[in-house]
């Protein structure tokens, strides 16, 4: 099992199908277990694929539509009944917090794990007040205190405060302490209100062995080259390169909008909606949605490395469709169409 | 298709299995469709069924927890989204009414279909005050008029006044009337409040082919005569014999109480939670719950025609047990142990 993938429990929009449950998506990335979107089911969902609520640390929700949410109460109420031992925080649109509170006192239930609540609170402009001050990394966002032993320091180590992905997009504009990552999340455009998350582990350093050897430092000096900088001399850049931390945005119900190319740029993995085809733009824009073009093309212009298409209207048959139009779009990264039950591993690193 | 059929829609307790979807029973009855404890899921089961948000005319939720509620939400949402153009009544117990309000207005959807609410509000009390007063068959507790045409007359035709199943049980205690039937509730004993529900047609009538032509009655006088009661100095009930209604019960999360003897009284399809086997009883007991051996006991007891086991606890992989006990505990009748997605016609008319 991967220490970071991602664990598909359901691609279809609005409406189940036959063979595809409402939303859901669960991602593993090494301690932190995140469940996207939980449309109802999830909980069997869930047990079909293996994921179970001990796993789960954050539930993300990008906006209150029922495909997207309902699922929350089963999955509060599993959490609950299984006694999960470490604390769980909810993200979800600040908006939407009496929808939140109603799934999750829906029903009678003994409530045993606290649940922190942590909304998403960004402003409804285009150009969200803060954005320049706080990026995905920068510390004074971190607001999260919910993970055992505290916020972690996300500028701890060389190379931290750096962007991931530099570039020249607006950057989400909200973002918590992860346990080694920091997630973020953008406003979308739908007809309620829609986030969409980020996350970013950061940069690191890689030892270069050949570098190490020629500057004669070797077993234990390694460790305190790295934790102290420089050792006799030896400045750790000159024996080490940044090694890029991994990212992955969650994109859901939303037009074309800049959120849209924020929480893409330079991701390794994007899980995308692409509700229509691109013949169906003039709906799709109408009811706040992508299609699979559109979502070829932001992924193609925003260096994406896999693209995960999801969220299809249950009017198209054959769901290739929606690979074709990305691919014509431009996109020339891995694709996967999404299915239910599928495991899809992050890229190796860069 | 039966007019008159059970399709079952989820049959676990507590949590789903891989096999066993959260509790979910439709009960077609003629021009009406009965939702019974929608559990998380019930929308995507009913599409699995061949049931749609259209065939629904009535849920009936027992009690508010999650596993026999959560499918609530999305199944009032769907009603919704298919733009059903019939009223739909909710029944559950009235203490719930915050769970149902939430349940409701859980995320946010369009809302173009009333759905009328009709809680059940019985006292606590064993012997529920009024219990006497009003039956199954009892106009005076009529009280709903949601249907297209406003409250059905119970008592006008010929037998209607009597008792279905004549014996010397409580009458369940709330009662509506439905398109050709009653609909009863009774209190029953679980952690949480909890109530049965009860389907009674009323006692029509059966014409005797051989007394009417020896009456010299045939053609429309066979209709006058049955409208009118006599026609010339022939009494309807020399040339016809009374035909007994057909009935159902719902009977779930309960420990065996005087309710769930009233609601399985002489009733021609029970369905019954069976979620413990016999060697549990004392967890049973504790839990609120029915072991299978007492469910075929009071079948047996009542006289129930085609009885069907649910509600199964995930902690016994052999479902044929819970048959076996039943059998063992003397009921002879026809018996089912439920699976997803079954479909069980009621039995012939006496």
């Amino acid at each position: 099992m991967s220490a970071r993938e991602l664990v598909v429990l359901g691609t279809a929009s609005q409406v189940p199908t036959r063979h595809r449950n409402h939303n859901g998506y669960f991602l593993r990335w090494d301690r932190e277990g995140l469940l996207f979107d939980p449309g109802e089911g999830t909980q069997r969902q869930m047990l079909l694929a293996g994921v179970s609520a001990h796993d789960l640390t954050r539930l993300c929700v990008t906006h209150f539509h029922g495909d997207h949410s309902l699922g929350l109460a089963g999955v509060i109420q599993r959490i609950n009944l299984d006694r999960v031992p470490h604390p769980v925080t909810a993200h979800y649109p600040a908006s939407g917090q009496r929808f939140y509170d109603r799934l999750r006192r829906s029903t009678a239930y003994r409530s045993t794990v606290r649940i922190a609540e942590r909304p998403v609170d960004i402003a409804p402009a285009v150009d969200p007040p803060g954005a320049e001050a706080g990026g995905p990394t920068g510390e004074a966002t971190v607001a999260d205190g919910e993970l055992p032993g505290g916020p972690r320091p996300v500028a701890g180590q060389p190379g931290a405060a750096e962007q991931p992905s530099p570039g020249s997009r607006a950057r989400p504009a909200w973002s918590v302490a992860g346990d080694g990552f920091v997630l973020s999340a953008a406003r979308l455009s739908h007809p309620v209100d829609a986030v969409g998350y980020r996350i970013d582990e950061p940069a690191g350093v890689r030892m270069l062995p050949e570098r190490l050897a020629a500057a004669g430092i070797s077993g234990p000096d390694v460790g305190r080259l790295q934790r102290e900088g420089t050792l006799r001399g030896v400045d750790l850049r000159d024996v080490s390169e940044r090694r890029p931390g991994q990212s992955f945005a969650f994109v859901m119900d939303t037009r074309l909008c800049e959120g849209v190319h924020a929480l893409a740029d330079g991701c390794d993995m994007v899980v995308i909606e692409s509700t229509f085809l691109d013949e169906d733009a003039t709906l799709a824009r109408e009811h706040g949605h992508l299609t699979a073009g559109q979502a070829g093309r932001v992924a193609a212009s925003a260096g994406v490395r896999h693209l995960v298409l999801t969220h299809f209207s249950q009017r198209y048959p054959d769901a290739t469709q929606f690979g074709r139009q990305a691919r014509d779009a431009g996109f020339t990264g891995r694709l996967t169409i999404a299915r239910d039950l599928d495991r899809v591993a992050l890229p190796p690193r860069r």
